[in-house]
């Protein structure tokens, strides 16, 4: 019923009703929640949402961990599902394809930024996250994620998903699959390289699994040894629970760790030249720092941070996952099993990658 | 008559005595001091200091702004003289050559960083500064710096200086030379790129001269407009007092403050893949950071400290700095004067660097 009035509605430029799960302030649960979305413009199309991962930003955002959330709020950048409506000037996509939607919606597509296909750090600060944000070519209305039945978005910030796809595998590559592909080709990993993969849930297998991808030796640091076994499968050299006493040096080390801990100790593991790439954050009151003193005296060691990646790249890395059939680990859930999986992430007590089914979505 | 005795102490195996200035504490001012040095070895030489620069390093040492000092402390690691005796054993110099020596007098010359040539990250720990350090091939005695009448070095850490050479102006390159050249070198900066130098102290200033040599377009940041003429006049095409505002973006930023400061907002200045590489640190109690989630925000922006350079390296650099006539902008003074010449550089009212003439320390 739900999808045959959004045909009408998309097809007749009505708003598009929605319904999700969303949390009404950061102490909230989730709960059902009935909304709508902004009319099918001419460049835009409407997915029907089959599967959205939860991601660990969705926990710092909806806990209001990093900055002041946008209540009530509906989580969920790492979408995949069907085209069930397109606007009148879409090309790239057709009613049946599947689709995928990651962290942004929109951008200016003018800037120098968004010109080279890095919408993230759009310079006009147009760039429309998927949730908890302002859209500013909607009147600023707020944008609402995954965890809910449909998406409307600009043809742009989709890409193509093979029909033959597993679903469930490629919503989550939207966020973990990018965050981490994007920094491990910025920093040229290379077979040979010896690289280290710092804590290792959603984000940390995908790198694990990119990296050995790219030929490189990698290892791993995880917070305890539970999962030293799945590591060695997935091919790591060895798991750490410390960086004290890990004789290995590094020429990249990327960490995923999205609570605090000691930045120095794995930036003075890497080798002259080597690189690290910061891509996980703890909330934001525990003011996590990088000591000066400390990064010069052990020199020439490159500290950065990455941002999931642009949308040209987004396309790669799903086609570059696709073809060597790297996926994320995934369990896949119930809308009504969120609150749960939001306390075993916490914990850390979550194995790898919640992906909600939204079928599971009552009407 | 010191001169005297000094080559007969090193023809016949015996300490050397040495006369110079030194603080008995953080707090002291310096006063004249007789110590003396180890016995000239076989692969050793003794120099005659004829000029030892003044460096930031020697105030934060001093007055153990960093770590806790050895007293008496006779800094000074920028040390420019004439060979006066060599050990039997010694193959790159001769009696009547200029030597030059920088911030390391020792190091194990086996592991895999001293092979290399990157002295200063011996991996056994036995790189030997050139002061306020305990030096462990002598039986573990402290070492003395350049601020006095002579030194005893492996000739491994001693560089050869041409006989035509301005020794004023060598004495700083070792140590502010090479502090800014190998970076530079490192971060590969080429001709079209756009740099930026913050700090514009006597290592600000030989980074602008090397950048501008390398072809690249260089701003500089200071705390004030006071030393706008000379940033001008050396080639700089702006110079800025506060990075708010600034809408340039770098290839790469080097940041020679001494002082505490916003680290984040220089490396937001870089273009995506720009580098910023960190040579002054503040006094250890200014616990200066970097925030990390700005860092990841600002995201491919890549933050590294450098320390000096190698014995290779400065033996290029110094060659490199002779052949282009890259100097640094001096002012010699008498030994009288380094408490004159701390106190300015502390208030900003330096003008570059001090180098201290060391024929005017009375027998």
């Amino acid at each position: 019923m739900l999808l045959k009035e959004n045909l009408t509605q998309a097809s007749t430029g009505q708003r598009i009703t929605a319904k999700g799960y969303a949390v009404a302030h950061k102490s909230d649960t989730f709960k059902p929640f009935s909304f709508s979305r902004h009319a099918l413009g001419e460049t835009d199309i409407l997915i029907e949402i089959l599967y959205a991962g939860i991601c660990h930003s969705d926990i710092h955002s909806a806990r209001e961990e990093w900055h002041k959330g946008i209540f009530p709020m509906v989580p969920g950048h790492e979408i995949a599902g069907k085209v069930v409506a397109v606007g009148s000037k879409v090309s790239k996509f057709k009613v049946g394809d599947y689709a995928g939607v990651g962290c942004m919606v929109n951008s200016c597509g003018e800037c120098e930024a968004c010109k080279r296909s890095q919408e993230q750090f759009c310079e006009n600060g147009k760039c429309v996250f998927t949730y908890d944000c302002h859209d500013c070519f909607h009147d600023n209305e707020p944008t609402y994620g995954g965890y809910s039945n449909n998406i409307v978005v600009s043809e742009k910030f989709a890409v193509n998903v093979p029909q033959d796809a597993p679903l469930e595998k490629v919503a989550p590559l939207l966020c973990a699959g990018i965050t981490t592909y994007s920094p491990i080709k910025f920093s040229n990993v290379k077979a040979g390289d010896k690289v280290a993969v710092a804590g290792f849930g959603g984000l940390g297998v995908m790198a694990l699994k990119y990296a050995i991808k790219m030929g490189a030796e990698v290892s791993v640091f995880a917070r305890n040894k539970n999962k030293e076994k799945e590591a060695l499968e997935l091919g790591a050299k060895a798991l750490y629970t410390d960086t004290k006493g890990v004789s290995e040096r590094f020429d990249f080390i990327i960490s995923t760790i999205p609570t605090a801990y000691d930045v120095n100790a794995y930036a003075e593991l890497l080798k002259f030249g080597g690189e690290m790439a910061i891509v996980g954050l703890p909330p934001a009151d525990e003011k996590l720092g990088i000591d000066l003193t400390r990064l010069v005296f052990a020199a020439g060691k490159k500290v950065y941070g990455s941002l999931i990646g642009g949308m040209k790249e987004t396309q790669e890395m799903l086609d570059f996952s696709l073809k060597h059939r790297i996926y994320p680990e995934t369990e896949v859930i119930s809308v009504e099993q969120i609150n749960e999986a939001y306390e075993n992430l916490t914990s850390g007590k979550a194995k790898f990658r919640y992906v909600i089914d939204m079928k599971s979505l009552k009407e």
